[in-house]
């Protein structure tokens, strides 16, 4: 990163989008602080250590199938056209149970879940069996261990159950229970402050006046928080003036890290670019992305990491999701900060800028049971189209060397909402 | 669907997961009920009716740069090496604005997103130029209309911004401030409840005597339902006991729908089959998947959806998806019901059986900056894989007629959490 002149277009490179990610995300760490939350608390968290299983999974050999647990040798011959029958001396249900042992010519009526009687080494569905319940006939003879279950066959206790960084869904937390544990190792929530400045904004559904927009900004820069995991400490609303800036700065309450939009490129009236550059400790860098050029990040005094984003709603999201975001889950302790992207056919063409790495926002469709894209609107990726980002699913994201994407063209995508 | 003997494997055709899905949505109905959210309280919400756009966006023309607004026709012979000096009338931030005017050789000095003056139709980015204040020298030639922002570009009054049946996000929400709206019609949420039964599950965490597990699927459930945007209105284990289950249903709290997982095969004990198989107006049906098999769906009396659903976790979950989470999502309204799925490259190679869609655990990998899959444990898709949970991110959805998945073949894969 470097700090930028108004240099003419084409003068000062651009920095590439993972040059300045790299730079922000080696000047973000994890919060550290861990937390211990109930099973039942855990969702959406991020696990702080690697958790192992408790106990083993299954922990005791059981039934895979409703059926009768047999001696395998016993029934080796059987057949539809030649049965063996066995004498049932236990009905086993899923439940607790003592033990029970079956013999030569014995078999246990057994059901899904259900410990294995000592003896028994197979179960045979009771569809292969004439369902009897003092005796049994067995219709089809079971390969050995057939249906059974092995202790610890899932996990053995000591084993990884799940690593420190993952995002706990529901998969995962059901995962911690089934291996005997009641409550998870979780890393704190990152508080946020958001600001959305300009004087040209007013409150949603406010009466405009000449020069006035309604302000989206804060209210897409709390909504992206939240969704990233963390939690929105502060929405707030700034009109272009370095003094009100600089008393919430100074005066604000206590947050892991703050977000503005607007005010960060080379304009008169860009307060958050003047007021931060004040600091000496805030980069602002043009970086090689369309939209979303002008970029700011740094650290306020004490530490606190500080982004500025271009103001446009667009630009807003898209420098969210390239900059921002990985700098959050990089403070929740995630281990993949990247969201995973999909090719997907793109239904038209269109163009990009050469050298810079287009984000364009995308609308999904189906063809022949593929999921495909297309712009979500006729105006490309023009960073004012708020109204774009209605009809959006995620984006597009275009490599630099590319300038045209041809419909039929497999396109990368990441989705957001 | 329809009511399935214990008959031998095979016999009894099984229903595809289609078939299936169609006969479950066909009894499912939206709530109908609408509440209105102020935009912050929105997020996750279904938007119930289209809304439009109370005012044009922009709602006045604007600079789209940091820079000049001119008269294209005084600077159309601008150069580098021959500027045209224009002199600076004005000085135009952003923000609450009167009219001004520029006549001929005037230029406006102007920043982005403040409203255009009359008498300009270009604006010259302050790059182009030697960023005068009392005169401007501008350095090249803009074309007609360049750098602005018309009124409506965007949107107009009255036009379509969201449509019902929309999940609102970050971006939906932000569109819909942008376009004027304070609040939005959003759907009530579906109150579910979610019950585990058997004699063997604990609470998680709990000692394990011999025969006993941890219940998952409680969990599992409850948080697969919060990820479905719903709420959970009650969460509850039942032993297998016909009375206990009846006493239940019958002095239940109000809910919107009833999810069980355990006790819907053939076994003797299964007693969630037993006791919704005497209301007459529960379905059950062996479904041509893998996991997942046996499955219930019908009502209660009163119309209260009820589902029951295969006991092992990784079915559950399965389940959930193919099942549940559609008639959920068509409960709270949403116009798109399926989640999108991806094509990506199978990593390894596995088998499906035949005649039966299989739902394989994967884990996501990359290879060459392609996202790739892999089943998440060795152990396949086998339905009492809990642990395979911890690792999947998602499930390949592999078709009825395939047997074998290569490595190298493409693969449809649905990412769940």
């Amino acid at each position: 990163m470097s700090t930028i002149p108004a240099a003419p277009d084409g003068v000062e490179p651009l920095v590439p989008v993972q040059e300045h990610l790299e730079g922000i995300l080696s000047g973000i760490a994890p919060l550290g602080r861990v937390e211990h939350v109930r099973l039942a608390d855990a969702a959406g968290r991020t696990l702080a250590t690697s958790v192992d299983a408790l106990v083993d999974l299954p922990s005791f050999d059981n039934s895979a199938m409703d059926g009768y647990a047999v001696r395998q040798a016993d029934v080796a011959a059987a057949s539809t056209d030649h049965p063996v029958v066995l004498t049932v001396v236990a009905d086993l249900a899923a439940g607790p149970a003592a033990e029970v042992a079956i013999g030569p010519g014995e078999a246990a009526r057994i059901m899904t879940g259900a410990p294995i009687p000592s003896g028994a080494d197979a179960v045979v569905p009771v569809e292969r069996t004439d369902a009897g319940t003092t005796r049994v006939a067995i219709r089809q003879a079971p390969r050995p261990s057939q249906h059974l279950r092995r202790r610890g066959e899932d996990l053995h206790a000591g084993d990884r159950v799940l690593t420190a960084g993952m995002e706990l869904g529901a998969g995962r937390i059901a995962a911690a229970a089934a291996a005997g544990l009641a409550e998870l190792p979780v890393t704190a929530v990152p508080q946020v402050a958001v600001v959305a400045t300009g004087s040209e904004l007013v409150e949603p559904g406010a009466p405009l006046g000449r020069g006035l927009i309604h302000d989206s900004n804060s209210l897409l820069l709390a909504s992206l928080v939240a969704e990233a995991g963390c939690a929105v400490s502060e929405v707030l609303r700034l009109p272009d003036d370095p003094r009100r800036l600089r008393e919430w700065i100074g005066g604000r309450a206590p947050c892991d890290a703050i977000v503005f939009a607007g005010g960060v490129s080379v304009g008169a009236h860009d307060v958050v670019r003047h007021v931060l550059a004040e600091f000496g400790t805030v980069a602002f860098a043009r970086v090689a992305m369309q939209p979303g050029k002008p970029q700011a990040f740094g650290t306020l005094p004490g530490g606190t990491p500080v982004f500025g984003l271009p103001g446009n709603p667009v630009s807003v999201a898209v420098s969210f999701e390239a900059f921002v975001r990985p700098a959050l889950l990089t403070m929740l302790g995630r281990a993949q900060v990247r969201r995973p992207s999909w090719h997907v056919v793109a239904e038209v063409g269109w163009c990009s800028p050469a050298g810079r790495r287009q984000y364009m926002p995308i609308a999904l469709g189906s063809r022949d049971g593929r999921t495909t894209a297309r712009p979500a609107t006729a105006g490309g990726a023009g960073s004012h189209l708020a109204g774009g980002l209605a009809a959006a699913d995620g984006f597009a994201i275009v490599p630099e060397h590319v300038e045209v994407v041809a419909a039929g063209d497999l396109v990368e995508v990441a989705i957001l909402w």
